[in-house]
C-alpha cells in the first residue's frame, strides 16, 4: 500500500507522461524470481537500462519484483538487490541518480503463490493503469524460475494475468528447457497449453552476446566477400568453442543432470554455429526468415553418432559430486565435463567441411570464439622469410567472432588481412587499437582487421532490449528448440553410458583433450595414461563384438552401433576382395529401415569402398514408382546411392514400374531382372546378400506360405505382403542361396521373440522363410544386435 | 697405334683380369659427344666413378672416347678432361692414383664420322677382345650429342656396331626427346628402327639424384605409416618445385626453343610427381612394374588446360634472346621462363588434392623439392603457447624429398615428428645433424626426422653405375616418354599465343610470382603492375568472346577454349535461373565429340551448377547398348554424370536397347521416351537443348532428306544416319523447337563450310536439318569458335 502511494506521488512529478503524451502505453514488468541469482546478477541491471534506454520512448513502466516469499522479507531482499543497481559509466551521474530513485520508485515486490496472488497483481496492475488514465501496451513475465515451477506458473498467468485485447503479453522463458526431446516435447507442449508462440520468448543469453548477435548481419553486410568463399570450396573448417578455467563446484546438483552438452554444446555453441552455416536470409532482420532457414540448416546436418565426439570430466569431479549429492565414496558419474564433437552437413554448401564444437570446463584458459578457418589455395614462389612480409596469400585466413575473455578481453570481429576488409556498422563496432604484443591462433593481431564494440553491453541487456522491441529472432521459438534437441538426443542416448576420459584439468592437461578427425568421428589424440584410467568403468558398450554361432552359422553380435560399424567393415572386406578376384562385386541389398543406418555407415565412413566396380541390385521391391516413398530404391538412393560413385550401369532397381503401371505380371518386370542378373552376375551368384529379418520370420519379400520364391527355381518373383504395399517382387530363396555370401542383419528389441524362436526351430521356411536362407556353396554369417538377442 | 700398344702393355701388368679370372666378360663404353660439356662435367667422372666401383667386380672395361674431330685435336682434347678427374674424398688417394692411371690406358679417342669410322670402332674392338681372349659382355653407347645427330649415330650403330650374338647392347640418349608429342613420336619411331626397347637407356638425371631415387623405396619400406594416409582423405597438397637462380643467358638457343615447361616440367618435375602418386607396386625393383603404374598414374591425370598454367618471363630475356640470336630489337618472345602448373587426378586415391608443379629461372634461392603435405584434422584444446610444445597434432605434418640446393644445401628426405619415425636404409641414409638456427617451411628443422646421404653422389655416377646394371626403372622408356609428352603438349599448345607476365627477376620479384587455385585452376594472386605490362602483348588469345548475330540469332564466337568456358558459364545460369523459377532443370544433351570438353569443364569447374536439380535428357542415341564405347550416354556418363550428382531418378537415358534388342519398333523406345518426356517436362519444353552441326548441317540425328523427325508432331523418333551406326533415337525438330533456350556449338576448322553456308541458307530443313532449329517461342544461340567461323 505504502508503495502504491509512493508511485501515485511520483506519478505527479513526471515519471510517468501525462496522460495526453502517453501515447505509447503503459508497460509492466513483472520479474518472477525476482531475489535469485540470475536477477542479482544479471536481470535487475539490465530491467535498469532498459528504463535509462526507453526513458523517454513514450511507454510509461512499472517493474514488479516477485517470488514466493512473503510480502515483507521479499521486499526488504529486493530493495537491497535494487539499491546496488549501478550506472553504466557513460551516463551522466547526475541523471543515473535520478533514474534510479524513479527506477526505485516504479517497483514493487509482489508474493506470487497462490491462484489469489495472480488475481491480485492483475487487479493492481488494471487499477494502477485506470487510476492514472494509461492505456495498457504490454506485459512481460519474465520466468527465472527453475523448470519445475514453469506449468503453475504459466498456468496463473494465463487464467488470471492476462492484459486486456489490443495488449500483448511476453512471457521469458530461461533454460534449460527440457533434457532431452521427450522432454522437451513435453516442456514445449504443456506450455503451448497456456501461450501462443508468439508470446513466448525463450532465452539463449549467447543470442545476446554482442559478437555472436553480429554474425548474421556481417555476413549480410559483407556478403561481396563471402559469397564467393561461404562454401565448401573454400572454408576448411569452422570452430565454436567456449572453454572454461571453472569447474562445477557448487552446481553439481544441477550440472550432475547435464553435463557440458545439455549445458553449452545443445543451445549456446549451437545456435552459434547455426548463424554461421545457415543460408543467408535474403532480410536477416525477420525472425520468420531467420527461423526457417535455422531448421533447414538443422535438417542438413548429419545425424550425430557415438563416434562423434570425445568425451572427458576433470578429475575432482567425482569427489565434488559425492561430497555436493552425498554420495557413496564409490559413486562414479559419467557425466562429460568437457565435449568435442564433430559435425556435419550435407548441404551443398558445406558437404565435407567439418564443424567442431568444443566446451568444457577446468580447462587451461577462459575463452568463446566462433571461426571460419579458409583453406590455402596459394603457392608461394618466394622463400618462406620473404613470404611472411605483407599481406601475403599463403597466411592463414579466418574470420573469428570472439565473444569475449580469453587474449583480447573483448568481444570483437577478426577478419585476416589478406581476406578482405569487412563492412562494419560504425555506429556500434570500432576499429581496435593495435596491440603489437598480442598473438592470436599463431598470428599476431596485425595480420586482422579487429573490431571491437563501441560500448560493450552484457547479453541481458540486450535480450532485455530485444523483448522490449518483441524481436524474436534473437530467442528461440519452440520449432528451433526442438530441432535442436533432436539433433542433439541420439548422442546423449548412445554417449550415455560411456565413461568420458579423465583429465587433471588446467594447464595440466597438456595434450590430453587434443582430438582429431579419423574416419567420419573423432578420437583423443594421445592415448589415456594408465594412472587416470578409471578402474570401475567397464560398461557393456565396451565390449567387443562378440563371437559365436546362431543356427549353425558365425554370430557377430554388440550394440546396434558397434554391430553396424562391424558389418559395414565386414562388407568392405568383402567387396575389396571381390573386386581383386573378379574386378567386380555384385551385391544385393534388402529394403526397410534396419539397413538405413548401415547405409549412412558405407557411405560416410568407408571412403575406400571400391564403389565403382560394385554393382548394387535390390533384394526386393515394393511395387510403387522408384520415386515413391514406400520404394526401397528411394530409401537406398537417398541413404547410400546419392552419395557414393556407383556408376549408373551399375545400379539395378527392381522393374516394378513398367509401362506405366504397377507389377503387372505381363509386363514380365521378373523375367527381365532374372535375366540382367543372368547376364551380369557370374553363374548367378551374388557376391554378397545383405537380408533382414520380419517379426513373422518373412526375409527379403518372401512371406511365410508364400506362393512363391521359397522353393523351385532360382528366379525373380511377385509375392504378396501381409501388411501394405501388399505387392512385392523379391529374388527368390533358391537364388539367394547361390550367394557367395549371406549376411542377416536383425536390430532392436522388437525382434527379440522371432530370435529366440529361430535359434531353436530347424530348415522350415515355409513356416519361417527366413530359416530356409542356406546357401549351398556359401557362407552365411548372423549379425544380431544385444537387443535382439537379449531382449 | 701408340694407345693400341700402351694398353696392350697394360693388360700385361694387370689391369685386365687374367682369362681365367674374367668370367664376366669385357664391356666397351663408348661415349659420343667426348669432349662436350656434359661429358666434361659429368659423364668422364661418372664413368671413372664406375670403374673405381667395379673393377674388382669381374668386368673388364675399355673406355671410348668419340667425336667428329680428326683424331688429333679430338684426342689432346679429351685426354686434357681425363686428366683433371678426381678421386671421391673418401677414396684412399693412392689407390686413386693407380685406379686414375689405369682408367686412362683404358681410354682412347676415336673419330666417329663416317660409316668406315664406325666400322673400323667396331673392329678395333673385336681384335682387342681376340688379342686378349676376352668374352665380350657388352657395350654401352653414351649419345652425349645433339638430338639431331641421334638418327645417324643411331644408323651406324646398328648397322655396324652391334656386339656379337650373347652380349648386349645399351644406348643411351639425353634429352631432349622431341618438343611435343608429335615430334617425340617421330623421334621414337625412328630409334625403334635401330634399337629395341630393352636396349635404349633415355636420361632424366633427376631419376639419379639421390632424394629422388629414394621416393618409392621410402614408399616401399614405410608402407605400414603411409597407407592410411597417402590418400585424399589426408593430403592436403603436393608441391613439385625447383627454383633456379641463373637465367638463360648463353643458353637462349636453346631457351628459346623449349622454355620451362619442356625444359624441366615435362621431365623431372613430372617424374618426381609420378613417383609420388602412382599406386605402389608389388616389387618396387620392378622395372615393368614401376613403368606400368607409371603410366596408370598418366592415365588418371585430368587433361590440362590453359587455366592449368600461369606463366612468366623474367623481364631481360627478350634483350638476351635479341643479342644471342641476332633477332631485331622489337623481337618478342612468348617463351615462359617461369610457371606454376595444377594439375589434377580422378584416381580414387587423388580425387580433388592439387599437385602444384612450379619451376623457374632468375628466382629468389636455388632449391628442389618435392612435398607432400598432410591435412590437420586435429583440435588442440590448449591454447597456442601450450600447444607449439612438443609434438602436437596442431603442427604443419609434411614429408618432403629435397633434391638438395637451398636452406639445406644437401638432398634430404623429412618426415614431421608427428606423423610418424620413418624406416631408412641405414647403409646409404643417415640422421642429419640438429641445425637449431633453420628453418625450412615455417617449422623449425626440429619438428622433423631428417635424413640425408652417408655418401653424396652426383646424378651422372648413379645413372652410369644403373646403366652398367641394366636397371631400366631408372631410365625413361618410351611408353612413359609419350605419356608425358601426351600429357603435357595440350597445355603447351593453348599456351603458346600466351604472354607471360614478366617479373624483374631475383628478391624483387616479390609477390608477383604467387598463384593461386581458382575454380579448377590457378591465377597469379596480384594484379599485374602496370609498368610490367608489355605493350606489344595483344594476342588474338586475349579477344573477349565477340558478339554478334547469325541466322539473325545472337552468335558467341571465341578460340575453342574460351567459347566453352563461356558456353558452360551460360549453361550454370540458365541452371539456376530455371530452378529458381520452378525447381528443377530439364537439360538435354547431344552426343559426338565437340561437347566432351564441355561436359569436362562443367564436371570441374562449375562446383555450383545445381546438379540436384537437374534431369539430364538425351538429344539423341546411338542404336547400340548403353555400355557400348559407341554411346552417346556412355560418354556423357564418363565425361559428365559420373563426377556430378544428378539424382539416379533425373538421369535419362534413350531406351534404344529394350528386351535385349535394339531399336526395334515393336519394343516402342521412342514411344516410351515420349511419354517420359510428357510425364515430367512441363508442356515437353526443355529448359535448354544443346546441339552440334555436322558438316552435312544435321544436327541431333536428324539427317538431310531424313523421313522422320524433321516435321510433323512433337516426338521422339528413330532415324538413319548415312555413318555407323546407321540406326538412332532422336528428338525431333518440333520438340526440339519447343524448348526455351536451345544452344548450337560449333568447332573446329572441319566445320567452317557448313558454317559458311548456314550463314546463307534460310530455313530448309529437308537439305540441312540444322537450319529448321528455330524455338517458337524461345531463345536460340549460336556458340562458334574462331575455327569454325573464320576457317
Amino acid at each position: 500500500k505504502m508503495l502504491g502511494r509512493v508511485l501515485c506521488t511520483v506519478l505527479l512529478v513526471g515519471v510517468f507522461p501525462s496522460p495526453a503524451e502517453a501515447s505509447q502505453g503503459h508497460i509492466s514488468v513483472v520479474l518472477l524470481g525476482a531475489t535469485g541469482d540470475l536477477a542479482k546478477k544479471y536481470l535487475w541491471q539490465g530491467l535498469f537500462q532498459l528504463y535509462m534506454d526507453q526513458v523517454s520512448s513514450g511507454h510509461s513502466f512499472t517493474f514488479h519484483g516477485a517470488a514466493r516469499a512473503a510480502l515483507e522479507p521479499g521486499q526488504r531482499l529486493m530493495f537491497e538487490v535494487l539499491k546496488k543497481l549501478s550506472c553504466p559509466p557513460d551516463e551522466a551521474p547526475n541523471r543515473c541518480a535520478v533514474l534510479k530513485d524513479q527506477f526505485l520508485k516504479l517497483s514493487q515486490y509482489h508474493q506470487l503463490k497462490t491462484a489469489e496472488n495472480y488475481t491480485a497483481l492483475n487487479r493492481e496492475i488494471e487499477t494502477l493503469l485506470r487510476q492514472e488514465g494509461l492505456e495498457e501496451a504490454g506485459r512481460i513475465f519474465y520466468f527465472s524460475v527453475p523448470p519445475f515451477a514453469y506449468t503453475e506458473i504459466a498456468r496463473h498467468i494465463n487464467s488470471s494475468c492476462r492484459p486486456p485485447p489490443g495488449a500483448w503479453l511476453r512471457v521469458v522463458l530461461e533454460k534449460p528447457f527440457g533434457h532431452d526431446l521427450e522432454s522437451a516435447q513435453q516442456l514445449a507442449a504443456e506450455l503451448a497449453g497456456f501461450f501462443r508462440e508468439d508470446e513466448m520468448f525463450r532465452v539463449d543469453h549467447y543470442l545476446g552476446k554482442q559478437a555472436v548477435a553480429h554474425i548474421l548481419p556481417f555476413r549480410d553486410q559483407n556478403r561481396q566477400f563471402l559469397d564467393p568463399i561461404w562454401n565448401r570450396h573454400h572454408v576448411e573448417r569452422v570452430e565454436v568453442v567456449l572453454k572454461e578455467t571453472v569447474d562445477a563446484k557448487g552446481r553439481t546438483s544441477f550440472y550432475e543432470q547435464y553435463g557440458v552438452i545439455r549445458d553449452v554444446l545443445q543451445n549456446h555453441l549451437t545456435e552459434a554455429l547455426m548463424f554461421l552455416i545457415m543460408e543467408l536470409p535474403a532480410n536477416v532482420s525477420s525472425a520468420h526468415q531467420v527461423v526457417q532457414h535455422k531448421l533447414q540448416a538443422f535438417q542438413s546436418l548429419w545425424g550425430l553418432e557415438r563416434s562423434s565426439a570425445v568425451l572427458g570430466q576433470y578429475q575432482a569431479y567425482d569427489s565434488q559430486v559425492q561430497e555436493e549429492l552425498q554420495e557413496a565414496r564409490g559413486y562414479v558419474s559419467t557425466t562429460p565435463t568437457f565435449a568435442g564433437v564433430l559435425i556435419r552437413s550435407d548441404s551443398l554448401r558445406w558437404e565435407g567441411v567439418p564443424f567442431l564444437l568444443t566446451s568444457g570446463k577446468a580447462l587451461d584458459e577462459r575463452v568463446g570464439y566462433a571461426r571460419v578457418l579458409f583453406k590455402n589455395r596459394a603457392y608461394c614462389t618466394q622463400s618462406g622469410t620473404l613470404r611472411d612480409a605483407g599481406h601475403s596469400q599463403c597466411k592463414p585466413k579466418q574470420i573469428i567472432f570472439y565473444f569475449g575473455h580469453g587474449a583480447l578481453n573483448t568481444p570483437a570481429v577478426l577478419v585476416s588481412r589478406n581476406l578482405f576488409q569487412p563492412v562494419m556498422p560504425e555506429d556500434s563496432w570500432k576499429e581496435a587499437e593495435a596491440r603489437p604484443d598480442l598473438h592470436i591462433f599463431g598470428q599476431p593481431l596485425s595480420d586482422f582487421y579487429m573490431y571491437s564494440p563501441v560500448k560493450e553491453r552484457d547479453a541481458y541487456s540486450a535480450l532485455i532490449s530485444n523483448i522490449y522491441h518483441g524481436r524474436k529472432d534473437f530467442f528461440i521459438t519452440t520449432e528451433n528448440l526442438l530441432a535442436s534437441w533432436g539433433f542433439w538426443t541420439p548422442l546423449l542416448d548412445s554417449t550415455s553410458r560411456q565413461p568420458p576420459r579423465l583429465y587433471p584439468g588446467g594447464m595440466e592437461n597438456q595434450q590430453l583433450l587434443d582430438f582429431e578427425m579419423v574416419s567420419g568421428g573423432v578420437a583423443f589424440t594421445v592415448a589415456e595414461p594408465a594412472e587416470l584410467l578409471n578402474p570401475s568403468m567397464q560398461m557393456p558398450s565396451d565390449f567387443r563384438a562378440i563371437q559365436a554361432k546362431f543356427r549353425h552359422s558365425p554370430l557377430v553380435s554388440a550394440w546396434a552401433e558397434d554391430l553396424i560399424s562391424q558389418l559395414a567393415s565386414d562388407m568392405e572386406e568383402a567387396a575389396v576382395r571381390s573386386v581383386a578376384r573378379s574386378g567386380q562385386f555384385h551385391l544385393a541389398l534388402s529394403g526397410g529401415s534396419s539397413p538405413v543406418v548401415l547405409f549412412q555407415r558405407l557411405a560416410r565412413h568407408h571412403y575406400s569402398f571400391p564403389w565403382r566396380s560394385t554393382h548394387v541390385w535390390l533384394v526386393d521391391e515394393r511395387c510403387v514408382p522408384l520415386t515413391d516413398s514406400e520404394s526401397n530404391f528411394l530409401s537406398l538412393h537417398r541413404h547410400l546411392l546419392q552419395s557414393v560413385r556407383v556408376p549408373y550401369f551399375n545400379i539395378h532397381p527392381m522393374p516394378v514400374h513398367l509401362n506405366q503401371r504397377l507389377c503387372v505380371e505381363e509386363d514380365k518386370g521378373t523375367e527381365l531382372y532374372a535375366k540382367d542378373i543372368v547376364a551380369l552376375v557370374a553363374n548367378a551368384s551374388f557376391d554378397l546378400v545383405l537380408l533382414g529379418v520380419g517379426t513373422d520370420g518373412h526375409t527379403a519379400s518372401l512371406f511365410p506360405r508364400s506362393e512363391n520364391g521359397l522353393e523351385g527355381a532360382p528366379t525373380v518373383v511377385l509375392t504378396e505382403s501381409p501388411v501394405k504395399p501388399h505387392q512385392r517382387m523379391s529374388l527368390s530363396l533358391p537364388l539367394i542361396n547361390r550367394a557367395r555370401q549371406v549376411f542377416v542383419l536383425v536390430l532392436g528389441k522388437g525382434k527379440h521373440d522371432i530370435t529366440t524362436l529361430l535359434s531353436r526351430v530347424g530348415h522350415e521356411p515355409r513356416k519361417w522363410p527366413i530359416s530356409g536362407v542356406s546357401p549351398s556353396s556359401g557362407q552365411l554369417v548372423w549379425y544380431v544386435d544385444y537387443e535382439a538377442l537379449l531382449g
